[in-house]
């Protein structure tokens, strides 16, 4: 869940003084996203989300961040866009803690993906996609394939414990996706963790989900664009009994590839990205299963439900099976 | 936390259309309260919160509740309201669940209790005990003095293993209280949980605080009038150090005795309700510390945090040492 600094009174005032955003009218804690605490604020000038950034967010990444966000929403892409205060600052502290606020948006996360979701979403990664562009900075993917050795090492004493032969079957995948992975493929700004809850929809006015809200940029870097589509295969394709909805890939890739249609070699890597894309969430789910003490306020994700998606995609047989 | 429900969009959907609310703009889960899951619903209409009730929530209880907030803000008190369906209905399902949706209010609890948040609260605690008088739905007080024996019952297995000597302590001071609990005194509907996350306060022009919420009566009853007070001499009347500050206390108590004086016989039971609810909120704390399974999703509350204030009132030489 998603409150763990508790602001005081005092502090929030104080904080607040430094914007003009009116009188401070509601402030409830929000039990979404778990890396960050998250507010929601109304003031005399409407809705708002207060975060907080907690430990797991390195502070010098946060400029990054923002700028990214600020960019984005200047192109047109539904993503929120940070407040300045009066001293044109986005970033400034609050209870020890960098903090920014940033517009609300509308919609409403899918719990059930339908297909009709997919075409939204891929026309939305592309749209971001295409205004990175202009976006001069750049962040390492610290969750790239050149953070996952590291990962696994600190996930090696343990995780047998969860599922035995597990890091036998980790190393030899770890292996084979570091050897198969391309190079020279078009990078630019990606998410890296668009998952469903990072993804709000509004209905239009026929009847269709229209992308409204695109949050949660916390893990974006500077990667390879087409990482971001195996991101969302992994995360918005698979049905809850494990097996993967071709249809609703082709849907993403068939809107992404009409805004920015895929090179050969992007979509020959597609399966690649998609394994190396698996085992990161599994890694780092790992990391978190194994490292989470018991009773944190965290719910712990299983692992496994990543390598049942790794297996599919080191079965796939080539990108048409990915939709592709 | 508090979202312990997921609702499918379908679900949703399906249950605002019984509503005259409008469109559906934005839904988040709310990280406030440990009983049920709370959403914040923004609609064509505004604002709202969608409760979904949990397990700990006996269904047959709900008409009492909704009822008993739809009576005090009609007579004048700002609490939340339920929202009837284009059935008439305030009460239905969701996902399973019986669910209701209530007014928004406004406002933010305080997280650092100050004197001056005092005499708002006693006024607000006395106007709703008034207000309680013409409602005519009873509901016992499950967790009062009748209940205390079989939840230590239920932790006397394991409390020890909390604090040494622990249940022979509770015992004493359980049987003592229930020696002294006061016969005659004035009834009516309290909140009973009436803790600072529970007051949400807005500043007045004055620049002093106001009440402009009161929240979560899903554990109001009906019962002593002068033991909601108890409750809020625990709630809200230590310091961080557990010392006692009867300024506080005094200043909620006069503003209360404005608008309700005390009888004689009220203020005289005022330090056995005061360790009555001490020990009310140590025994379901330390059963929840015992029961809670690690990695839950709840925060465990301290229970001998309210073996210090228990103590305290124990030792307290009579109502003067509280402020009445």
């Amino acid at each position: 869940m998603a409150v763990y600094t508790e602001v005081s009174d005092e502090a929030l005032r104080a904080f607040l003084a430094e914007y003009e955003l009116g009188e401070l009218l509601a402030y409830r804690g929000i039990a979404e996203g778990v890396e960050n605490s998250n507010y929601a604020l109304k003031t005399g000038r409407g809705d708002f989300i207060l975060t907080l950034y907690e430990k797991r967010v390195d502070p010098a990444d946060l400029p990054y961040f923002l700028a990214l966000m600020e960019h984005l929403a200047a192109a047109g892409l539904p993503c929120p866009t940070p407040v300045h205060g009066r001293d044109g600052a986005a970033l400034r502290q609050l209870a020890g803690r960098p903090a920014a606020i940033c517009t609300f948006l509308p919609g409403v996360w899918p719990r059930r993906i339908r297909t009709e979701h997919m075409a939204p979403l891929g026309d939305a990664l592309a749209r971001m996609h295409l205004a990175g562009r202009g976006f001069a900075m750049r962040r390492a993917n610290a969750l790239g394939p050149a953070g996952w050795p590291a990962l696994l090492e600190r996930c090696r004493a343990l995780a047998d414990g969860i599922q035995p032969g597990l890091i036998a079957e980790l190393d030899a995948a770890l292996a084979a996706i570091l050897a198969e992975w391309p190079a020279g493929l078009p990078e630019g700004q990606i998410h890296a963790d668009l998952f469903p809850d990072n993804v709000f929809f509004l209905d239009g006015p026929d009847g269709l989900p229209r992308v409204s809200g695109l949050i949660d940029f916390y893990f974006a870097c500077t990667d390879l664009l087409a990482y971001d589509i195996a991101v969302c295969l992994n995360a918005w394709c698979f049905e809850a009994d494990y097996s993967f909805n071709v249809t609703r890939a082709r849907a993403m890739l068939r809107a992404y590839a009409a805004l920015r249609p895929l090179s050969v070699e992007e979509r020959t890597a597609l399966p690649v990205l998609a394994r190396g894309a698996a085992l990161r969430f599994l890694l780092t789910r790992l990391f978190d299963w194994v490292h989470t003490p018991p009773g944190a306020m965290v719910t712990r994700k299983d692992p496994l439900e990543y390598l049942r998606k790794l297996r599919f995609f080191q079965a796939a047989a080539g990108p048409e099976a990915l939709g592709a």
